[in-house]
């Protein structure tokens, strides 16, 4: 049986990864009482007097929505909000198993941005927190900032700032295991969507000055006709020797190729081009840009990917859990760009010691991982003023 | 301690009264594979291929939305979403522990009609029923209507429909025990907001012929110009002999007397005016429209109320657990006004063998109550062509 054959048996069999969970058993009329009616109007009232007591009452605390339209699911594209049900359990049930937050799979039934944004603000004085899941580029952009604005709760859209988070993190050791550093080091981005980008602003963030993006249609450069908005503002402040040209044009001479695009973009002779000791993160999902394999025949230094079966796993799963769970320890209004590397910074504390080519990064199994990113976002949010508590 | 106190100690302990609970363990990257990427890729093609298939693979089928923008609240009124989320949370915990049913509380933003039924509509797919709750009228009336016609899962507002089944229930007992029967009797329903109109449906769908309903204003009556729309509707089908006055002058001579209205309404002395026999179930919460008590000093022979601690507690969660029990058990389109009278019949079915005017209707502690509901609601879908299994 492969993968897919007992993944299908599985979901089968349990119908449903997740329940709920009684926290009280209603077993006679004393129990209903303090439960249910009469007793909860006192709750009810408190939190009608000061809305922040809802963090005391209920479990707004600790529930985090995963919220998809179904446009962009893994590999599979656009499969609507009802077949991405199975990724938005199986995300939550992560939630639970790697931070102990109790989230809530809600796939929609339309597309239209203004629909997106309108339904999760409906919903939001339910949840301590949004995570926006497999929603397509460019509206992936909009939804975030809309909702942002409007909420006080985080709003973090996985697909960009998880990848984000655990590429920098892996890229500053990496850097560090070449004896190079991020604010010298030459970076090509291959796949300018919103992963891509999302990567590209907290690389900037995180101290890096030379980094050039490329996507199907060339490399993004100022004055490109061909950009959309999201690529016409991140060209402001990339690219700045306005190189054109191909893929294979960038990577000359390039430290650091991180591909999140497509299979076999990067060949070892691209590889061969690029600068000493040269770092290659092949994200590309289940087939990568070029396999590890190839990588380090063109001389690649240090190699990550997607995949289990290699090493140096670049996940989200390294991020989110215990992102969301510093969030909510503190009751964050926001994820900041500052909190996402502090995320970053924390997570490639924890391999430091044992820094290798073949170990750059925790194993997401690594049970370090959640408690350390938690801590430190949740004191990043105190230092911005973003924590309630 | 009283009730308040106790429950809003309990609240601070528990700090929600539902947790998430996995059913799968994500312990190795062989679990992963299955319950995340890529193994998960499997039933999210299933599904889009066929969306039925949502039942088998994923938690849909046991799900149901408890949905409230807290516009009225139990006896608090509009105290808005955030503050109504202890009584969703409730209710939620009241579904698994009485029915198995996986419930997710979701409390809104925002009160317009229009709004709430597209959010709804847009978190709709991951459910496989949505319970409206403490939604204000006439609002809850449009916001019904318009979700059952666009969704094609049940959708049930708990505040008119439960209510009313559980009243056709006590009712078709009480009747019983009084040597009447629905046909025949005179029927008086004291508050013409949501649940009393509701209960006026359902028990005129039960055989009922002569119902009056009263209101603050007056007496409902067709022409009159105070009606709201929904009274005016009802108005066409009930007090064919166009009583007009006050509520004691429908009471006299009436055998059943409803009362979801407020404290105080009905005195010994109209009880007294009532046919021989007479039936009164007094359920204004906390206090009733007359105490028990009082009423049997005026002749009542049968009372119920909505409170524990008198005999025959008319209380919704003799209903609600087992009608979405047997609608999620056939994959129900629809809850139709069948559906409920089966629901009813089968309930006061329950207590036909000790019926007493002591014991009109079973506990909600009784076990048999849920599944027997379950199984008539499950068997009349399946007689209408509601059910999809």
């Amino acid at each position: 049986m492969d993968i897919y054959e007992s993944s299908l048996k599985m979901h089968a069999d349990l119908r449903g990864k997740l329940a709920v969970k009684p926290l009280v058993e209603v077993k006679d009329k004393e129990a209903l009482s303090n439960a249910y009616t009469p007793g909860v109007a006192a709750p009810c009232k408190e939190i009608a007097k000061d809305p922040s007591k809802a963090y005391t009452y209920t479990r707004k605390w600790n529930t985090v929505a995963v919220v998809s339209d179904g446009s962009a699911v893994l590999g599979l594209g656009n499969i609507g909000g009802l077949a991405g049900l199975p990724v938005m359990e199986g995300k939550s049930l992560l939630f639970k198993e790697f931070a102990g937050i109790d989230s809530v799979p809600i796939v929609l039934s339309g597309q239209d941005e203004d629909d997106i944004v309108k339904a999760v603000e409906m919903i939001a004085p339910t949840f301590g927190g949004i995570n926006l899941e497999d929603i397509c580029a460019p509206k992936c952009f909009a939804v975030e900032k809309k909702l942002k604005e409007k909420l006080d709760i985080p709003v973090f859209h996985d697909d960009q700032h998880g990848t984000a988070i655990v590429v920098t993190a892996a890229l500053l050791n990496a850097l560090k295991v070449c004896g190079k550093n991020m604010e010298s080091a030459n970076i090509v981005i291959c796949g300018a969507g919103s992963a891509g980008i999302a990567i590209c602003k907290l690389l900037l963030e995180s101290g890096a000055n030379n980094i050039i993006m490329a996507d199907r249609k060339g490399l993004v450069c100022e004055g490109e006709e061909w950009l959309t908005s999201a690529q016409a503002e991140i060209a402001k402040v990339t690219n700045r020797g306005k190189v054109r040209g191909s893929l294979a044009d960038a990577v000359k001479g390039a430290d650091v190729f991180i591909g999140v695009s497509a299979p076999k973009q990067l060949t070892k002779e691209m590889v061969g081009s690029m600068a000493e000791k040269p770092v290659v993160f092949a994200m590309a999902n289940p087939e990568p840009e070029i396999y590890p394999g190839e990588a380090k025949a063109g001389g690649a230094y240090v190699v990550g990917t997607g995949r289990s079966d290699f090493p140096n796993q670049i996940n989200n799963l390294l991020a989110f859990p215990g992102v969301f769970r510093g969030a909510l320890d503190v009751r964050a209004k926001d994820i900041s760009e500052g909190m996402k590397v502090a995320a970053a910074k924390a997570l490639a504390a924890l391999a430091e010691e044992k820094l290798s080519p073949e170990y750059i990064i925790p194993s997401p199994f690594d049970g370090r991982v959640a408690p350390a990113v938690a801590k430190a976002v949740a004191e990043q949010a105190k230092k911005e003023g973003l924590a309630r508590v």
